[in-house]
């Protein structure tokens, strides 16, 4: 099924807000088959998004809106899809009901503004939000869906997952059944793995298709198959997931889509280990990574950002002449933190990284981008360096992402 | 001056990649006047990118495209820009030269591949990529100009920066100065600042304008001046800025367009103050964010994530009993974390957090949200309390953010 997305607001426009929506519902639909032909951002503006409405129902059969509503915005956006699907703008009761209990959970009061928002378009079905006050609205035209939806993250996210994606694939399957199996593979390359996988592949049912979806020292395999008779297909994803166990065995590090960090917890806590961080040049960002896992107080204890020397030397015990003598961006000082932040904070595991993040601060033997880090488990300690091109955002999401790879090969290894 | 961006790449249609090109170009132009129509992310596909060019071009007179480049796409790319703009594939020497230079800065060998980039349309002028080896593409129509950069983040914004919105400026105005002047204001809310601002806005001299940026707890204020008496303007342009200065007083807090974290470390460096924190719940995000900042190590010396409640007594020195009486997440467990981190690391200044990121961990009194943080500098306290809607990301960013606003608001108030 093709469909386009659609993103109407100013603030898209001129950059002031990045627009993580349309790759929120791309993520979310591309598993079922279904294929963004065009991603598109508009003005708050009535002709702009009547025009685009228009083109991209030329393209695609479902048109996924979001953006253009809420209490300053829906002057423009809702008489425009009235004009669009026909109709009105009526009170809707239900809506009102939602709204006034949004807006109570929230202790604020009821103004004219989210009053307003209780007035829909008689041509739509509304999806009562059940995080915000902006209703989703469900337009049909020749067969054709529309559906708009709040602009804010967090509540477009939560009604696509709840409601919106469930409806949709409901609206337009004829009853086919759809299986996911995902693999995280690390420890093996691409094209690597895409050879060893070649015969398996090619062998694969009609309706089953295998995709690879590489992120930097991690492969994301997906599996995707579709049938009318459910258990067939079932079964016969679960024969196939086994197989690639069995070709892939501890290379397969999850069998979920998960973050990295993700999958380094749940290591963790199925063998019961802790963990802390000891970070220099990532300043933070590896703890961060590993506390945006919910639950990972579970095994997470701490960290220690030793971005001074004296930290390094004070807090983690890192010996000052083997600063003085290898470095601060050196192999031991990396090792010497690693084991410095577990006795410190009495954990099984731990992460460190020393390294220049630039822009400044680099030498000819240490230039900007060069990260020593080391991970360490129980005696275990596993070290390397990095040398990582691109500005100071890249080498700290860069360093982050390797040392928790050194640390999950670790964990892999001891298994 | 209208265009329009088109971002090219299967990679952002299934939402593997996240588009953040768009952003960035938006954010460089709107300053110099210049109105994005539209954002577009199409396919590598040939019939794709041709009408999506074609219809870009209908609705505005320059389009600036992303990605589609490198050596696995440039066989559907520039053979597409060829078909629009005429002309053939050529070998174009000084590109061949350039891409040499930069394989081997990277000490990787030349194949056939990066070899290939040095093939350009005829049709277009090159802009070497100082970069990455894929070759920048300058085509005029009638008048009209495509611009066609590689999708790489990193690539992408320098060479904007650098070459191709002084090219694009420079081309299409008839000699008009461009000035601004950048104010960030906090302690007011919008409304009230529109209010204190209206009169004044409305007699600024034709040729310049106020825009209001808001962001959370912080407004960037941006005047934008043309004309083509470039004295008169900077002199103009001086004098309302010292306006604006005079009626905000200490609203003002940078006199440019940084990040929260960036106008704190200024304020810290010019009174020579250090900075630690000591995060719980932010989980090192606060540390994170005061280390993307160039520079930070020459007032932020470390921190302290104490994720664990034994990190938190035994590193900070928090009152097991208080914990006890009070909760962890308290008033008083916020600031002994913020006067242990102190005294600690040893530094002038610290914040702290501590609450509940969810999804887990809320009670009745303590709900998912509800985070505590303080603010110390010297002996100076700040304490505040926030509830936080929405999902653990946004959690942990929002109290990230207001963290920071609570110091920046001790730094002002201490001048």
């Amino acid at each position: 099924m093709d469909y386009s997305i659609l993103v109407v607001g100013d603030e898209i426009l001129i950059g002031q807000v990045q627009d993580t929506n349309s790759g929120f519902i791309a993520r979310q639909l591309t598993p079922y088959g279904w294929q963004a032909t065009t991603i598109r951002a508009v003005a708050d503006d009535s002709g702009a998004i009547f025009d685009a409405i228009d083109d991209a129902f030329a393209h695609s059969d479902v048109v996924l809106m979001t953006g253009g509503l809420g209490p300053t915005k829906d002057d423009i956006t809702k008489p425009t899809l009235c004009r669009y699907f026909g109709g009105e703008l009526v009170y809707d009761p239900p809506t009102a009901r939602n709204v006034e209990q949004i807006v109570a959970g929230r202790h604020l009061p009821l103004n004219d503004y989210t009053r307003a928002q209780a007035m829909v378009p008689s041509s739509c079905r509304v999806i009562q939000n059940q995080c915000g006050t902006a209703p989703l609205m469900w337009f049909e035209r020749d067969g054709k869906v529309l559906v708009s939806m709040p602009g804010v993250p967090y509540e477009a996210e939560t009604m696509l997952v709840r409601e919106v994606i469930p409806q949709l694939v409901a609206h337009f399957s004829d009853h086919v059944d759809i299986e996911f199996r995902h693999m995280m593979v690390v420890g093996i390359i691409e094209s690597a793995l895409a050879m060893q996988l070649d015969s398996w592949e090619r062998s694969l049912p009609p309706g089953i298709h295998l995709a690879y979806l590489p992120q930097p020292g991690i492969i994301h395999l997906r599996l995707t198959g579709q049938s009318t008779d459910a258990q067939w297909l079932k079964a016969e994803m679960d024969r196939l997931a086994a197989e690639l166990h069995d070709r892939l065995g501890k290379h397969i590090v999850a069998d979920e889509d998960l973050p990295l960090a993700a999958i380094v917890g749940r290591l963790l806590r199925q063998r019961g280990l802790t963990l802390a961080t000891a970070e220099s040049c990532t300043g933070g960002n590896i703890a961060h990574e590993v506390t945006r896992v919910a639950g990972s107080s579970e095994y997470f204890l701490g960290a220690v950002v030793s971005y001074h020397r004296q930290v390094k030397q004070r807090q983690l015990g890192v010996s000052a002449s083997d600063i003085d003598r290898y470095g601060v961006v050196s192999q031991t000082v990396a090792e010497q933190m690693a084991t410095g932040v577990c006795r410190l904070l009495g954990t099984d595991c731990a992460v460190s990284t020393t390294g220049v993040a630039g822009p400044g601060g680099g030498t000819p033997e240490t230039p900007v981008g060069t990260v020593w880090m080391a991970a360490r488990c129980g005696e275990r300690m596993l070290t390397q360096c990095r040398h990582i091109p691109g500005h100071r955002d890249r080498v700290i999401s860069r360093a982050t992402n390797d040392a928790l790879l050194l640390l999950l090969s670790l964990l892999v290894d001891s298994e």
